[in-house]
């Protein structure tokens, strides 16, 4: 857990997000891609020290899509950034953390994530992100 | 908005939260204070580039017996390290922001904080805190 990458949001619309992020709180969009994956369309806004990904779902299928029919809007997870992923998850699962998968899948940005189970981490659902060399 | 000073998290129990953020998470404790203000025990853990910041409810009456009551453990909001705090609340409220006091109060650590209204913000309970120089 090297330190905090993004905090991911989950907004109905893009187009209702971003003018309140860029010009009423004067951040800065750094970029917008899809993750076909995760049925989501993501913009990174860059906060200083990390970043606030805005998820917007494609569809009515993907994880965000039921996180906002049964939350509505509002913060989704934290990602920290980690080396060695697959070390890592290894070594939370002998700790007896729950993970929601055992491999790391393609996540934004070209990182490989896994996700750990909000049960296992007092309602909250952090992400591990590793982006590599990049990272 | 400078950065992301911490991110709070409502958790029924520090003396389960705190055990699972150190030992099984490997994160550092950095501080615990109680916020006679805001009737909750606060306790920092260094996240790298920011801080989580665990909050148990002092009693039923705070604003986080309440989320806890209402949502369950879980993020509760994000907070941007300011400079000029109430100047920032200013600025907000002439774009139309919708704040949940006009005036800063005492914070954890020293700092003088304000909350944007979650409707203002899509969802999220967004912080401003100003350390003033120690920021």
């Amino acid at each position: 857990m090297k330190k905090v990458d993004h905090i991911g949001i989950a907004v109905k619309d893009m187009k209702v997000a971003l003018p309140y992020y860029i010009e009423t709180l004067g951040l800065k969009l750094l970029d917008i891609e899809e993750v076909e994956s995760q049925k989501v369309k993501v913009a990174f806004i860059d906060a200083g020290n990390c970043k606030l990904e805005l998820l917007e779902p494609i569809g009515e299928e993907g994880p965000i899509s039921k996180f906002l029919e049964k939350r509505g809007e509002g913060i989704h997870h934290i990602a920290f950034g980690v080396t060695d992923i697959r070390k890592r998850l290894k070594e939370l699962e002998e700790k007896g953390v729950q993970l929601l998968q055992k491999e790391p899948k393609p996540g934004a940005g070209g990182a490989e994530v896994a996700f750990i189970h909000p049960k296992s981490s007092l309602g909250v659902l952090y992400e591990l992100c590793d982006k590599g060399e990049r990272g």
